[in-house]
């Protein structure tokens, strides 16, 4: 076994506690060894002798709320609801290295951008590699998004067609076309475990009809998106599955009839897009509650670019399984930290001479090895290393957000814990 | 024992392999409790009780060769000789953390710079902080340079003065003098186990007599910082150790004077300054080996700021025992990456479908876990990541080159295995 595989292996192992070389040679000669074809294999522990549909079991629901702990289970491994996903844009969580995201961060999926992906790398590049986990080293399962979004909200100059939307290359100026065919064999490519269907996303604010006809549109790219989907294979040895998107801007009648077109697919899971798009945060709330009430409640629900530590937990309180956002890396960047106890703006002179932990509510290496004072000391200096600690921080931060509501819903006071701790996320220290 | 103490005791332990919790409390309650005037022991497991002077073991001289292995002995523990100290300029060593730098990197002493760390984070924090090692949390020892030649190459407008150097912040513009005594003070403050002599560092190519001059001048200021460094005591619970510096430019004259100059101060350690400023590489050589003829044999040689791998192997072979540069981390971030097989551009093509690990030669898990098409990928789009995977990999290998430079000292068998790798380590891969 050569250094490669063996470290990846050991790295894997870190994130299965009790993974021992025992049970890897187990499993490389009674699973792996008959499955000759399956070139997959070779470097990453994919158990592929078990290609299966992603799985979700909901294993309690709160009597208080709408909250629900489940478990989905994947050909990567096993993801506990509620859970927030770390974005991994190009294939990389910012400033956080794929080790940290295991033993600091607990990540148990992360995401990829198909739109960067695609433009970088490139397609080729991820296919060679035998897809993305192969590429970048996560053992885990990745979800990837559609490209919509991106090719909304980033290229300058974009035409939405019928047939799909043609846009500029952020990179270097090149044309291209993502059309729901296209966005599927992308995603085949890239290789995540979950794949999200190319949607529209209408800007927040927008009117009836502007909504009403761009969620049409979505519906007919969805049965574009099912049809090739359905008829082609996943390309590494492991199952994919496909989410459909409800849309519908901030109108009901929109919402309802958009979540019970998504419903008819029977995926294995859904998503609801189109919100946190600039409209205000009550109206996100009722459209997200109102979501809920109308998919199925046999799959889980992906609420999707969702958002503040508070948000979250809101909206879990309404039935949301899955979150992913930018904002712990993002605004870590920017020197704001969400902790246990409050929002730090680590920028701020209070905390010039604290020379307490970041955060010793946390069970995360970094929180609590590194001061305040010294993170702002490497903030105000711009060294790498301060976009490290904060990013590592504010993921371990949500990643314990989720796995404390997950705890509090089996354990039946939910919400009075999520009440006391909106209050307290939301304190500015 | 709060997380915060807790999570640097385990740092701690990592460095030190069987350093287990009983040992801890061996040592907490045999070295440090009777120590209770001692605030310093409050964090980090500085072994106070034992304040004593660098020592230097010389341990092995190779027949063929001036190559020395030694050991030197700090109140911060051991480093083995030859060894390349990796430079954290603000305290922090670029994109790297302090846990990669132990069990990556496998770093035994790390670099600050006194006219950064002065400049931000300021000495009052850090004075509060108890010094840098409780800081940055690096629990292993720590060299500080003297400021002279950042002062001299960075700082726009500064006068030299026989009294020392006015300069202006590169922050701010604010004005500031750097004096023999103000820079031992500072680095009294900063706390590092060894600190260096203010010294002016005269541009590669000065003639005979700007040369002469500045020596002169440097001269006058150590016996200046001595005096001040004798006058003033350790602020923390640990020995601080004042090298002296050669200068002397490319004049053997010269370099012979200040040898013998700086010799008679009968200094814990030596280094020699004012080379790889831009003179050619053969003249470096010379002037190395004709100091290192010239400095005490028992005293470990630090020669500063140099350099390629091959130029570290060729020093070592001249009876240099320290080295520091900024090079694994600078040229890293620009792509060049430095491997037990030659030289590598990750930005060329070439490296785009190469899947395989970017050293597996190295008992570095970063080096062996990432791809070369991943990493190449990565500094392409700019991530930070690539950043960090770069420096942790250039470092990591600076360590295991002269880990092995000391093994093969240790053998007998330096010199053929010097002027093997030096070929191969040159080549362009």
């Amino acid at each position: 076994m050569n250094n490669f595989i063996e470290t990846r292996y050991k790295v894997q192992g870190a994130g299965h506690k009790g993974f021992t070389s025992v049970s890897f040679f187990f499993i490389v000669f009674v699973f792996l060894v008959p499955c000759i074809p399956c070139s997959s294999c070779a470097l990453n522990l994919v158990p592929c002798g078990f290609m299966a549909d992603l799985q979700f079991e909901l294993q309690h629901t709160d009597t208080n709320s709408k909250a629900r702990a489940g478990k989905i289970t994947t050909d990567h491994g096993v993801i506990e609801t509620p859970i927030f996903m770390p974005v991994g844009t190009v294939g990389s969580v910012k400033a956080v290295t794929q080790q940290q995201l295991l033993t600091d961060v607990k990540a148990q999926i992360i995401l990829g951008n198909t739109y960067h992906l695609y433009l970088r790398p490139q397609l080729e590049v991820l296919e060679k590699a035998g897809g993305l986990h192969k590429f970048n080293g996560w053992p885990k399962p990745i979800l990837t998004d559609s490209g919509g979004y991106q090719v909304f909200s980033l290229a300058g100059t974009r035409k939405i067609k019928e047939e799909g939307v043609t846009f500029q290359s952020h990179i270097d100026g090149s044309k291209h076309l993502f059309a729901p065919e296209t966005v599927m064999d992308i995603q085949r490519t890239i290789g995540g475990d979950i794949i999200m269907a190319f949607d529209e996303c209408p800007p927040g604010g927008s009117e009836y009809k502007y909504a009403k006809t761009s969620m049409e549109l979505t519906h007919r790219w969805l049965d574009r998106c099912f049809d090739r989907f359905n008829s082609t294979e996943a390309k590494y040895g492991y199952t994919q599955n496909l989410f459909p998107i409800v849309q519908g801007g901030t109108f009901k009648d929109l919402r309802k009839q958009s979540c019970e077109y998504i419903a008819e697919k029977e995926a294995t899971g859904n998503a609801i897009g189109g919100l946190s798009v600039g409209e205000p945060e009550p109206v996100m709330y009722e459209i997200c509650d109102w979501c809920c009430d109308h998919l199925p409640t046999n799959k889980p629900r992906y609420l999707m670019g969702v958002g503040t530590p508070w948000n979250i937990l809101e909206c879990i309180s309404m039935g949301i399984d899955m979150f992913d956002c930018v904002m712990p890396t993002r605004n870590g960047r920017n020197a704001m930290l969400f902790t246990t106890k409050g929002v730090i703006n680590i920028d701020n002179k209070k905390w010039e001479l604290d020379f307490s932990p970041i955060d010793d509510g946390l069970d995360c290496e970094m929180s609590n090895y590194y001061s305040k004072a010294y993170l702002r000391h490497l903030m105000k200096a711009k060294e790498f290393l301060a976009y490290t600690i904060a990013s590592v921080h504010n993921l371990a931060f949500y990643l314990w957000l989720v796995t404390e509501a997950r705890k509090h819903i089996q354990q039946g006071d939910f919400m009075s814990w999520k009440n006391e701790m909106v209050t307290v996320l939301k304190t500015k220290l």
